[in-house]
């Protein structure tokens, strides 16, 4: 199971405890929690169990994100927004734009709640289709941007925005100003809070930013909870200072 | 459960039991099975043990598609590769492009496994970004297949490729002589098979070609089974003749 305290990684159970514990721990200082589907899904249809079982344990007022990159033909994503938005009754999905409309509309018919779609991302190869200059004369990811918009609107509608390379973010901020961006990559891949914030922020936050490995393997001890909890404290902290709120 | 005879809609075993039957009736005729995990995912994990117990039913000798449109960072990437091909022994996965290079790879590092990469899909919102010219004088589903090509060879890398416009196909055999296209869309997306074929196929075939409800749903009588291989006998049959074989 990866990295996971080896104490914790001889089964499911194990996985689904880790997860409670590290849940109540960090529940003070989160706004949400984004569950990575193929983390789970590795294991078969147990592994989907055991996502389920961790939800469970995400309380109903703390905003749920299905890290899930799904994106297929109208009644393809009607079932997948079934999954994600019924049965496992996330708050939101991230989603993956190369299909187009009817990819994305199912998914947007739900009502209270949200897609995140993937722009430009954190990882290595983003450079190679995001950045294309197309024929709009914007690059790829802007295209995505403008285009999706038409599909959703602030209420419905967020993007993926990766930490790494902060001036991006302010570039898409000034493409949408309304929006919530989904930005991965603080921590383990190196973003820093401070510049995401900088070039992030709106006036309603407008930013959800996320980090996975900094706190779920915060300690690879019997304390991991424990670190989980004063590293999200830390993260929050900061985040609150650059809101310009004070925070004890 | 959709479009399902009502007597099978009841529930898993009724669901597993339909594919069961239908996977037996069509054998003689099939070159591949697909399911599309997005309608076994709609019913959470215990969609995804119908879905193992499915793939029980198809025997190794026949190849097994898992049409999961997956694609994230390469650690993620990683574990979706693991479901597929690992877990469930799938022997390919459709995957999307958007992300890159390092989304694709550990896919490609699975021996005697194949990716079948999206390129141009068959559902209307194709063009909003597939069809996009790019700075390469190339077209965005042009500039994948050239891209995608650099990390995979024929022999673990397919595209898809959708039989709604021929003209299309055409165009992409010219690309790529070698690979294998996967084509969806014939039957009840509106593909015509002897259009595929004169437009897609090489010397080693080189085309999967795809029909989903134009066979499971062929009746929703108690004779589905039948009527399934009936139709699936036709299209055999078709694309031998086109293919130049003589199958009687």
């Amino acid at each position: 199971m990866g990295k996971l305290p080896l104490h914790m990684a001889k089964n499911g159970e194990n996985l689904v405890e880790f997860n409670r514990k590290i849940i109540e721990a960090t529940l003070p200082f989160s706004a949400a929690y984004k569950i990575n589907t193929a983390f789970y899904e590795q294991y078969g249809s147990k592994g989907w169990a055991w996502m389920e079982e961790t939800l469970a344990h995400i309380p109903d007022s703390v905003f749920s994100i299905a890290d899930a990159k799904r994106g297929d033909i109208g009644n393809t994503s009607t079932m997948y927004a079934r999954a994600f938005f019924d049965t496992l009754n996330f708050d939101a999905v991230t989603v993956a734009p190369y299909m187009g409309e009817d990819s994305l509309r199912p998914f947007l018919e739900f009502e209270n709640k949200w897609i995140i779609c993937l722009a430009l991302t954190s990882n290595p190869g983003h450079a190679d289709f995001q950045k294309l200059n197309t024929e709009t004369e914007k690059k790829l990811y802007e295209t995505v941007i403008e285009t999706v918009c038409k599909w959703g609107n602030p209420d419905n509608l967020m993007f993926v925005v990766g930490a790494t390379r902060a001036e991006d973010i302010g570039h898409v901020r000034s493409l949408i100003p309304d929006h919530f961006l989904l930005v991965p990559g603080v921590g383990a891949q190196g973003g820093s809070l401070s510049e995401v914030s900088k070039y992030g922020l709106n006036n309603d936050c407008g930013l959800l930013v996320n980090s996975s490995r900094g706190i779920i393997y915060a300690s690879n001890g019997e304390d991991y909870a424990e670190a989980a909890a004063t590293e999200a404290n830390k993260l929050q902290k900061e985040m609150a200072v650059l809101m310009g709120n004070n925070v004890t």
